[in-house]
């Protein structure tokens, strides 16, 4: 009798049910009696509130309906476990009820801090000798992550920016005669540009593309933004821009705190960021006397599954079998990553990287050799990374003229 | 040898250029040895910017691409042609236009400030004698046109709304055991609620669906609105609803004017209302100190194509097609309308409306009796209207992992 339990943690995606779905027909297929899914991560764990998945799953047409449905299934925490030191009785309330449900195997699909929950509790289990091993799976719109070539959930968040602003595009340059008109659409990333850089996976020969792309990797200075608006607009009457919402000034203001310092801070001690498109909007109506538009993509772009990429939802689920097998082989402190073998054909395997250490905590940004700072937009390279990310399609369960999902019962 | 222009006017949608593809497919079947495409509506026609739309549509590839295109191929406006007395000079520039390139009919596809143009032109045609005819073609999102049973590209915006609530509302819940949280999702619609109202069209089995709906038909009252929430929040944690950016208070104040007065009026007259899900998220972290969220669909509701109706596309080109016969007849100062056959099966047909006077600047609003005010919400009697418009998908043709379109050379 072997017991495995799920959880999702951070941020939801389009695809991180695509990677629970991975894990539970592996871990099924592979040997595991029983599959768990913890209810919103480490927090729903510490309250002893998990779910027999079988009770979901055991028809496969509900197994096709979570590949298909956005956000976090099993629900989802922010939760920061701290230090071992510190919070030992919170780390022998999480064995305790492992062992209580004879679970031997620990599957959290997350980003970075969920990577830091992985390796605390591995370490805490080597260091105590607990039968339990912990397993890592990459999931996150912003990939952040280091060492994997890229996250499960980028890839989707992309071909939906990528869409939407091709549509942005269309809708914004339909007024042609009448006043320049300037849209801004605020992209998520706080410190990486990731997301924010595949607007400019829009262009192609049959769409201009977004005119500047303004990223957190590189100090953003007010007085040459507008010159640059400005120079852009005497190109054309209509312009649509790409910003990220962690855009800060060179002496580390975010955009918005030079309109609203009233900014609150999650339980991670990140800073929340609002409002940064409504803010160079306003900058622009006054100073250039321009018509705008702030687009605010906001949860749409990491929920967006009715427009999820078959590449990405392919390597979520991908992800999720090979982390049920790395799980039964008994490994712990360990995260799934993704090794890019060739662009042209695009080509991935699947690997392990040991030492979960160095992926907790640190966040990859965009090289800056592969930003085209002159033009304010992002060279080839970059491109060429992110193009193949956003390819196929994946057929939707149309009910009622909307997309299916599958909903977990309270 | 026959003429025919046509022109695309107000705020675009998801279907408009269906609509101009049916106008095109039919003209050159029926008979119209030219097909024209005004610039920029009105506006462009008065600067004689004319396209001969064989340089794009001889092509049948593109007639299909231009059905995926969102937004208004032609570009647009939002010019006031005025009254004939007053402007006489600029009607006689446009009857002057249209003789210098034989142009016989002249289709205008637009919202209720559109049929007044034409109104206006076929009155003066008439009172003049001039040889051309006008048809208006129905299109906008808002669904506030009156006597047709609703609007091509309402129901795009509703599949839209209901596909986007449906995501919102999965990503909000996955938050579960941590601080209540609120999404408000604004839509469009300033004095008639129907797109709101399509929030409703993403209940069903698979999905709770939003918690409540404020519409602008109905007066809105702050104590009563946090009253409601606090209610909401005793039976779950997280709840989606949906508001209208044009809900006013009972004495006539629309939300954002509680918060900021300085509004900016367009050249219609119409107030620009902005920030209305942000301001009632102010007022809710303030009075119940709950966690909120503003999601906006801004621009995004009336441009993505991607997720377009079948059913709402397959009107539209119809309407096309029906508006290129009635030109060639000679018919003026009609519109085409459709009227409901029966809701199950659903069945349309297309009709003329003789006294296009009663068309123009008539908005039609949600009836009273649809509205279940008890609960904030709509009776079935108006989801019962709406989802037939949402079935069917439209086969998007993907390149480069995004949809393509075709888009006017400058």
């Amino acid at each position: 009798m072997k017991s495995l339990i799920v959880g999702q943690s951070g941020g939801p995606t389009s695809v991180i049910n695509g990677t629970l779905a991975g894990v539970y027909y592996e871990a099924k297929k592979i040997g595991f009696d029983k599959v768990y899914g913890m209810r919103n991560g480490i927090e729903g764990l510490l309250d002893d509130r998990i779910v027999d998945l079988d009770e979901y799953f055991k028809d496969p047409n509900n197994l096709e309906l979570l590949k298909r449905t956005p956000s976090s299934f099993l629900g989802t925490c922010r939760y920061k476990l701290g230090s071992i030191k510190d919070n030992e009785e919170t780390y022998e309330k999480i064995f305790s009820i492992l062992d209580k449900h004879s679970i031997d195997s620990f599957i959290y699909i997350g980003g970075n801090d969920s990577m830091d929950t992985v390796e605390s509790l591995s370490d805490y289990a080597l260091e105590k000798k607990k039968r339990q091993n912990f397993i890592g799976l990459p999931k996150t719109i912003d990939n952040d992550l280091p060492i994997t070539d890229h996250c499960p959930g980028f890839g989707s968040a992309c071909k939906y920016i990528a869409t939407t602003i091709r549509e942005v595009i269309q809708d914004n340059n339909c007024y042609g005669v009448t006043k320049p008109t300037v849209a801004v659409v605020e992209i998520m990333g706080r410190h990486a540009g990731w997301l924010t850089a595949a607007s400019a996976l829009a262009r192609d020969e049959s769409c201009c593309g977004v005119d500047a792309i303004y990223l957190p990797e590189t100090g953003f200075n007010m007085d040459n933004f507008l010159k640059g608006i400005q120079e852009l607009l005497k190109k054309k009457p209509s312009i649509v821009i790409a910003v990220s919402e962690g855009i800060k000034t060179e002496d580390g203001k975010y955009i918005c705190e030079l309109i609203d310092s009233n900014l609150m801070v999650d339980s991670f001690g990140h800073k929340e960021l609002v409002g940064c498109a409504e803010s160079l909007c306003k900058v622009l109506k006054k100073e250039l006397g321009v018509k705008t538009r702030a687009i605010t993509l906001s949860t749409l772009q990491r929920a967006a599954a009715h427009i999820a990429s078959k590449t990405d939802l392919d390597e979520a689920y991908n992800c999720g079998k090979k982390g049920a097998d790395l799980a039964y082989r008994g490994e712990s402190g360990k995260m799934v990553i993704m090794k890019r073998v060739s662009d042209n054909p695009y080509k991935i395997k699947y690997e392990v990287f040991d030492d979960i250490h160095e992926i907790a905590n640190i966040e990859k940004k965009i090289p800056l050799e592969w930003i085209d700072l002159k033009n304010n937009y992002v060279k080839d390279e970059l491109i060429n990374y992110m193009r193949p990310l956003i390819q196929g399609e994946v057929k939707q369960i149309y009910k009622n003229g909307v997309p299916q999902h599958i909903t977990i019962k309270k």
